[in-house]
């Protein structure tokens, strides 16, 4: 079977290492030249927007999915014409836009925090009066890792923001004050049939995600294990979907989903009995799931801007080394390590010396 | 890094998919326009006595090394001057040669079957009457699954045999009345250091790897290393090493060791904290080896001719399979499971199941 994934970066790249052992080949729509899944399959160098290799790519695989989200409707709509696409074209106009998302959260019942759908500094002015500040400031469309965002703490940020953020149409949230956040991988089967990943909890600097801890028994697993079947089944999703949370008051608020594959999910490769990589591949591909269990306790520590020397990380027993082959720049991802232990206590300890590597 | 390797079947594929998550990146020289481990990296297709072709391998990678033991001597040696070859050509040069082979082996005192230097038809007459029958006849060089050798179980089989098997240099041994067959596989790094993984036992069927089931704390642990670790001094040996034994009343008789990742080790994938792969790559690249500790009780099922239904492989929890993408044929290993369960009694279930799958 050969899968075609729009994008070609990191995610793109697990999802081949996971697939190439079930049989699977790969090819990827990537516009950059030094796309890092091209080591591991076709690269089909076009733009998102670019029909003729759209086609071309969709002609010569069995079927399409994504590495993100940000994916124009008009490419999921042409391709969806030629070729099977997982997930779908609904599912994808949601989860791209910031205020479908939580419009839909509210349908189903889901808490969110306070949102207003902003076209105008004057919507602006007037959610703010009505949510109040502290509030978050988002672009509806294509913000991640922190970009396309704005936290208005006084009356003075507010003022011109609108413009601030391009003019575009925002999403405004009240500030939540959270005392984690945690998120969960689900997997849903062609045939409806879904499984789901310990609750895992993530740690942020900057808006990049640093640090992703698998939880054992938490508390709040069903909760969330609720909300993300609700949205699941709403959306008929077909594939690997992550659901990420605030935990406010002992309960649990939705931030975002994403429609794919997820950095808090990374920890599976090594940490789960089958990876969310995999189990993506077998949902799309409409095999039976694999186990989302655990194997041992484990993390995921990213590296972002650049990996630390190969012979230390991979000097530390329990840390496995996942390098995405990009060049380094600051800010940007450029690879994670997956530490799996036996118990609690090795793997805060293989955390601490995974982080001294970083900041040495 | 980039590593180059001789031979683009399995082995360099599944090598490839160790390697990438550590930032390297492949080539393989490979004459077969269908080699399957070009999906992961370049594939230079061109014979192993192709100098123009070797050197052009050599001058675009860091090192090289083998999938295969079976390259001419004169291969090595050219492609030594360019590049750092791992293991090394004497290694290589003993490895593929039984007669060399067993010779070490009695050098280093390590218990061997009777043998004998078969170069001609007097030779055999000679050493079947010292010998005495049953006796099993292999060529020196180029045999393995079972191929270029030859039973002699009472005189009449003798006569005619050395022609029979192409008048090349052979070597008879005598037939040893073993118990069971284990392996040892072992990575030893470029400053020495050595690692071992649990003994194998090992089940062939028509002279082909059945099933491999990694052993806990197996009574002949301790011979099996001393013997493995002799070997790997004499060579000076850098990266994987297998070395397969007889099991005879209670104790070890060598039978021979391939200078590669082997299959008997694929169980390593899943079932070890580091897998014979990335060790492998580890060593020759002058990094930190891995740990060879067991996860859980691991065993290796292979999939000989066809790969059964891929839905009914993964339907089966704790198997996992690795598909080399490679044309079905009758008595060609085209993929194994990994199989991992918590205890024993699960993995014989197990594999019960999924040699089910293969009959059916």
């Amino acid at each position: 079977m050969k899968i075609g994934v729009i994008g070609g970066g990191q995610l793109g790249r697990m999802l081949a290492l996971a697939g190439t052992p079930l049989g699977m080949s790969f090819a990827f729509l990537d516009p950059a030249a030094d796309a890092c899944a091209q080591a591991l399959g076709e690269h089909v160098r076009a733009d998102y927007n670019d029909n003729e290799h759209l086609r071309q790519l969709a002609d010569n695989v069995d079927l399409v999915t994504f590495e993100f989200e940000s994916v124009p409707a008009e490419t999921v709509a042409f391709l969806s014409q030629f070729v099977p696409v997982y997930p779908s074209a609904d599912a994808l106009r949601i989860a791209r836009d910031r205020w479908f998302e939580k419009s839909m959260f509210k349908e189903l019942g889901i808490p969110t925090p306070a949102f207003a759908d902003i076209q105008s500094q004057a919507d602006l002015d007037e959610a703010v009066a009505r949510i109040g500040l502290p509030a978050v400031m988002k672009t509806r469309t294509l913000g991640y890792d922190g970009k396309g965002q704005k936290v208005l703490r006084e009356p003075a940020d507010v003022s011109g923001a609108f413009a601030e953020l391009g003019g575009v149409p925002c999403i405004l949230e009240g500030f939540v004050p959270f005392t984690g956040e945690v998120s969960l991988v689900a997997v849903r089967a062609r045939d409806g049939e879904t499984r789901f990943y310990p609750l895992v909890h993530n740690t942020h600097t900057n808006g990049i995600l640093q640090l992703s801890v698998a939880s054992t028994d938490h508390p709040l697993q069903a909760q969330a294990e609720d909300y993300v079947a609700r949205v699941l089944e709403k959306l008929d999703y077909v594939g690997v979907l992550a659901f990420e949370f605030f935990e406010v008051d002992g309960g649990l608020k939705a931030n975002e989903i994403a429609p794919r594959v997820h950095n808090s999910g990374h920890w599976t490769i090594e940490g789960a009995e089958c990876s969310q990589f995999e189990n993506h591949l077998r949902a799309i591909a409409g095999l039976p799931l694999g186990s989302t269990a655990k194997v041992g306790e484990s993390a995921m520590v990213n590296f972002i801007g650049e990996v630390p020397s190969t012979a230390k990380v991979v000097a530390l027993d329990g840390c496995h080394l996942h390098h995405y082959g990009k060049a380094f720049k600051p800010g940007r991802k450029v690879g994670h390590a997956t530490l799996r232990c036996t118990d609690r206590a090795s793997l805060e300890g293989l955390i601490d010396q995974v982080q001294g590597l970083i900041q040495s």
